[in-house]
């Protein structure tokens, strides 16, 4: 039988949990990664790689998509999944963090947001219905309610004052998402919890997100600068208040380390671009650390670059290759790369959600931090 | 059993050809078509994927290995094969053509060339005796004698002086090939027919050769400018003053409508950069000519690239999301439609092979002319 969306913990140890999330296009274990594939495409990489290296679902960006090629545009093509050749999940975000950051080119009201493309200058709109909407045209599997996701260093009363619209949002979402007749019979809505790094706040979100009732509740406004140790200090407390029996994502987060942390006290979903942005750039994610590839050291290193990862990169490349590529500026670097972090990525995730099914998750985290070198290798 | 170098031809129409070489790291089916990987990558491409399309051998440019990493270096990772993944054989150039277009930067003797790499200015020196030691050092499967490439429209004495050095520079390229111990006997050695455009100098240096001995012939100087009918009426002569029992390659060409005419004139053997690098710059070839993906016209249009192409992009991705790609500058586009355009060219030779093969190749070069707008679509 399959699942418009069916959430089940299959193990807990501590606040950790693994599970699957069943959905009409697949199922989705937990904790996840999900890759970041913004304008239909997980950069540098081919769908079947993308699947290949163990990922579920994969997240595409509703204001990349909504300026080009255009939702609308995208429907007519069939949908997101067919256009991109990535027949499982897709999350879409609702486009109110990527508008946010147009700092200089948007406005906010009650109503919603106007901005300017950063494309070609054209103007737009994105409001709780726009989002479901395009969203909707887009056939994303998993919606994300649109929010405002403030800076984590305003004052308080500025960011009550957002996570209050934001909420109001989050019921304009809801309505907007039931009203979508099919696509809302066959696909899932989160909410999103804000208030920065204040427990008050934080509760009060997470009460109003209940309240409207969701089938997933992501934790927003983090990853936005507070660094790891606020970050961590947030999620003592943000999870446990969302619904033990449905999904928690945090979002845009973040570095291996980070994942473990945030996995530690209850999440299950992430997406963040670094893994694959990281690749493009010449950083590799290994079991020890980051490592640069473009540094001279490894010229002549005929080395994996993690003689721990079973990914294909790993098995046919040295590392000596991969800084050749990269000092040459060649694409096949930014490909094997992005391939090998993504890899990587799913690793960590297999390795947690195994962890925590043994009851070993406390011993895995032990090891992972004793191994892993935040600041690089 | 196994060969060092070994060319059966199996079946002739007119001056076509098909046959097989066979060499110690594979078979080469020909007429063939070698993807060019500069820089030990065929750029975008996965070497798997390179294989999977059809690619039986690819090229590697001494220049630029020369360079970066440096051919010293690729030895001491292994060689050439093994660094980048590619366990099939490998045609090296000499050098020489690449190191005669830095007009300004080039010195020429009798003794070899001296110039500035264009990467750090740094000062360097092919000669005959170099070029084989560096296409030793990189492990090459098929070495390239070394040979000056003059521009076809200089006087007919400059030809005649620069073809006379060429053929004392392939004497010295034999002796020191044949010096290079082990890889001589795992190799093999093309000379370089030159002459432009002249029949008289063409036959000289056809002579010159057959006297020195070869595995197989090049004619180069060609694709240089001087346009296809210019270079149809040399390949009208020039194939057949080169001994018939040896593949003949065609060194640089060429578009689609070009391969098609040279193996009508009895070419085996092509290399050129025209399908990956258009891939790159968002041209597609198919069965019908050139199409230019950034078009407008494509936005929409949700079939494949060419509905006759057999390439697994063209089996799941539509001209609407290969256009979208490349008007984004998503790397996927160049990945894409670089290996739709190397598979189309795998296509054409595997359809040239069988119909040659059948006794149909006139009826499959008159059909392929009738369709293909060599201007484009």
């Amino acid at each position: 039988m399959t699942h418009r969306f069916n959430f089940s913990i299959h193990a807990t140890e501590g606040k950790a949990r693994t599970g699957t999330i069943q959905m009409l296009r697949g199922e989705i274990r937990t904790p996840a990664f999900m890759p970041v594939g913004t304008a239909a495409t997980v950069k540098a990489m081919k769908p079947e790689t993308v699947r290949a290296i163990g990922a579920d679902i994969i997240l595409g960006n509703t204001y990349h998509l909504m300026l080009r090629p255009g939702a609308e545009r995208v429907a007519r093509l069939g949908g997101l999944h067919k256009f991109m050749n990535w027949p499982r999940p897709i999350l879409t975000d609702s486009g109110g963090y990527q508008v946010m950051s147009l700092s200089d080119l948007r406005k906010i009201t009650e109503e919603g947001v106007t901005f300017a493309s950063h494309l070609d200058g054209s103007r737009h709109m994105l409001s709780p219905e726009r989002s479901m909407e395009i969203q909707r045209l887009l056939g994303s599997d998993i919606v994300m309610a649109f929010d405002e996701c403030p800076r984590a260093d305003r004052p308080r009363d500025e960011i009550a004052r957002s996570m209050e619209m934001s909420m109001r949002w989050a019921r304009r979402s809801r309505a907007g998402f039931d009203a979508g007749g099919e696509h809302a019979e066959r696909s899932a809505l989160f909410g999103i919890q804000q208030g920065a790094l204040d427990e008050g706040l934080r509760r009060h979100s997470a009460e109003a997100l209940r309240d409207i009732g969701f089938d997933g509740y992501a934790i927003g406004g983090l990853a936005v600068g507070e660094g790891q140790e606020a970050m961590f200090a947030t999620l003592d407390f943000a999870p446990g208040m969302l619904p033990a029996d449905r999904p928690r994502y945090l979002m845009g987060v973040g570095k291996p380390d980070d994942l473990v942390g945030a996995v530690e006290r209850g999440v299950d979903m992430f997406d963040c671009v670094l893994p694959s942005r990281s690749g493009r750039n010449g950083q590799g994610f290994t079991w020890g650390g980051p490592l640069n590839l473009r540094n001279a050291r490894h010229a002549e290193d005929t080395g994996p670059l993690d003689p721990d990862c079973s990914c294909s990169v790993c098995g046919h490349y040295s590392r000596a290759y991969l800084h050749h590529l990269h000092k040459s500026g060649e694409m096949l670097g930014a490909m094997l790369l992005t391939e090998h972090n993504l890899s990587f990525y799913q690793q960590l995730m297999q390795a947690m959600r195994d962890a925590i099914a043994l009851g070993r998750f406390a011993e895995f985290a032990a090891r992972f931090r004793r191994n892993y070198q935040p600041k690089g290798q």
